[in-house]
């Protein structure tokens, strides 16, 4: 086992890495603790619930939604869960941004922590403290910003994660290389998907570099005014694709952050948008799209990152050094048109 | 007009006292701020409403659910409210507790304020930061603690407000004199409803001087963890009653003080159970009600103060000092029946 600390807001989030999911016990009180998971999760990984309470929700993007809330709420209701109860996610990001929300509004927030157990949780959903759940089209529309206690990651229970949902995980993994560490992006280049899903100790360096990563910017910028809007290059076009086009949200930054290179291309020196393009190919990740330019700027308007008639844009001054510039929404109108319309 | 200030986790709340509503226009940019209101302030007010973006719900303790919250947000969107709009709560403590929460979680927390216009939310509700929503028949069951940057008081739209809601407001008044003001308890003593309602000077200091109360408890235990449990003085049996069996809030917490001071007569040196009562009947408030304790303990068993199998309930040691004590929920049980069965 690892440990690594970060603190937020002067609270101190401590990470086990490499541990085993039977560690839980020693971290909380089973008889105080309701673990919320999903029926992937619960399928593939029984054993590991048993003598635990377990709220289990259904799998997927379409049940990050306020019925969902609603239903653990009610469950938590019926097992008598009370402020001294410690809510543990156990699941990809949809179970952490979910378990993360619930843990903030049920009795005006109980302690919480994640077992993340997709990569993309892993290296990024279950680190930083966002959570929350969408609204109709609007990702993450509803939500908090509050750090869990703990995370516990056991890389064991990777062994069922479907390949389509690796490939997800490495859009994140890029994208931090791309805005912050070189050096990790030079050595994403060399090797691919299948170098870490054989090499346990790679994988292992991979995920506590990408927890860092964002840690240390989150560290710096809980409550994103600086730094931490880096996090979002690539995603602001790719909220407006991931639902509309029902992409997944790796595939849908992946767009994004090609998008966000050639956008970059215009506003900076940067001129590196083929080794972006080719990093993501490597892990097996979409760089073009077809979609409905007008469509997807309606949605950019109603984006969070929005300050009225301009935006907040995540763009490159060269690879491993991320910068926001404020563009106009006509200008950024223009321009997606012609990403667009030039594939 | 009349300023106050007090300051919550490092960030100030400034209080508008005596205002008139049109100063609104002075605190914030109309452009980017939303109004909250219900359907009675709507229709009593409509031309204070001229020229703002207003979201209208329905009145009453029935409609602080989740699905206003989510009608709310839905309304939120269709306005383009972005992160930096301001919403502003108009309106009883069910706009305020709405309105807290919803600028809690739209999009990760957006600035609020209030204009409180019940008498129970100026004293009350509106101070300290709680916001939430019922969950079935369980009071306030989701929510979180977040502070307005202002409150503005406009005493003129008191007009309006119905007799019994004076009567309600009047219970936490009374609340905050028998836990903390020995003085003011004994000014309601000779006062009545109508002393207040046709002196507003005297209302004037009477509101000041519990948002005082409230506030100062609040600066100094924002999260509940010491003093400002006292404010739930009446509350765990009230609130248990309140959603039972359709009681005001006032009414039902009228109840719970006088059960309240009957145990603390059995727990600490209180013998003033009689002033307790002869104040609340003063002002119009019930003081005996028939319930079915099995009903009301089975709630009780479910609220957010309880800690395992005793509870922390508020007593006091005499008129003026509020004290929390541990009773194990057996006890509380034979001491609730006893307390109906005696009546
Ligand atoms: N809070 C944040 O800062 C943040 C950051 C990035 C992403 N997110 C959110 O995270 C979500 C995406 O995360 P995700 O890709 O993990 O989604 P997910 O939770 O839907 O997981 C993807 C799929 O993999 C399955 N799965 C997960 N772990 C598994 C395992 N070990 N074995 C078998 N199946 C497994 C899940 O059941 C699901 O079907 C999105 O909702 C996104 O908005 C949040
Ligand atoms: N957050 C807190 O700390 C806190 C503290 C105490 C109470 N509360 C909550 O406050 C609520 C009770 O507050 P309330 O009694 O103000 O409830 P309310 O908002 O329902 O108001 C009571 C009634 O008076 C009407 N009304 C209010 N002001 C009026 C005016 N000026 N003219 C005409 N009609 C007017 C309302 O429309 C409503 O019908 C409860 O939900 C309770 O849980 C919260
Ligand atoms: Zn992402
Ligand atoms: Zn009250």
């Amino acid at each position: 086992m690892n440990k690594l600390q970060y603190t937020f807001s002067g609270k101190t989030t401590t990470w086990y890495l490499d541990a085993d999911f039977g560690y839980l016990a020693k971290l909380v009180d089973k008889d105080h603790t309701v673990l919320i998971t999903d029926e992937h999760l619960f399928a593939a990984h029984q054993k590991r619930f048993g003598g635990w309470s377990t709220i289990v929700i259904n799998a997927g993007e379409q049940y990050k939604v306020q019925a969902t809330v609603d239903s653990i709420i009610e469950q938590l209701i019926e097992l008598g869960a009370d402020r001294k109860t410690t809510l543990i996610g156990v699941g990809g990001g949809v179970v952490t941004d979910i378990t993360g929300y619930v843990a903030a509004i049920y009795m005006r927030g109980l302690a919480f922590g994640f077992v993340p157990t997709s990569l993309l949780a892993m290296v990024d959903a279950s680190v930083g403290g966002k959570n929350g759940i969408d609204v109709g089209v609007y990702k993450n529309m509803v939500g908090t910003i509050r750090q869990p206690q703990f995370l516990l990651y056991d890389y064991a229970m990777l062994k069922s994660l479907p390949k389509e949902e690796w490939v997800n995980g490495f859009a994140e993994i890029i994208k931090h290389a791309a805005i912050k560490d070189a050096a990790l992006f030079r050595e994403l280049e060399k090797n691919k998907l299948t170098t870490y899903q054989k090499d346990k100790a790679a994988l292992a360096k991979l995920i506590k570099r990408n927890v860092g990563i964002k840690a240390k910017v989150v560290e710096k910028d809980e409550f994103e005014r600086g730094d931490r809007r880096l996090l979002n290059f690539g995603h602001t076009l790719g909220h407006a694709i991931e639902n509309l086009y029902e992409l997944s949200h790796g595939q849908a930054i992946s767009i994004g952050m090609v998008a966000a290179s050639m956008i970059s291309e215009e506003f900076t020196d940067f001129k590196e948008t083929d080794r972006v393009i080719g990093a993501l190919k490597r892990y097996g990740l979409p760089t073009l799209a077809a979609f409905n330019a007008k469509e997807v700027i309606n949605v950019l308007r109603m984006d969070k990152k929005k300050v009225k008639e301009s935006m907040n844009y995540v763009l490159l001054n060269k690879i491993g050094q991320g910068v926001v510039r404020t563009i106009p929404l006509a200008e950024l109108e223009k321009l997606v048109q012609s990403i667009i319309t030039a594939r």
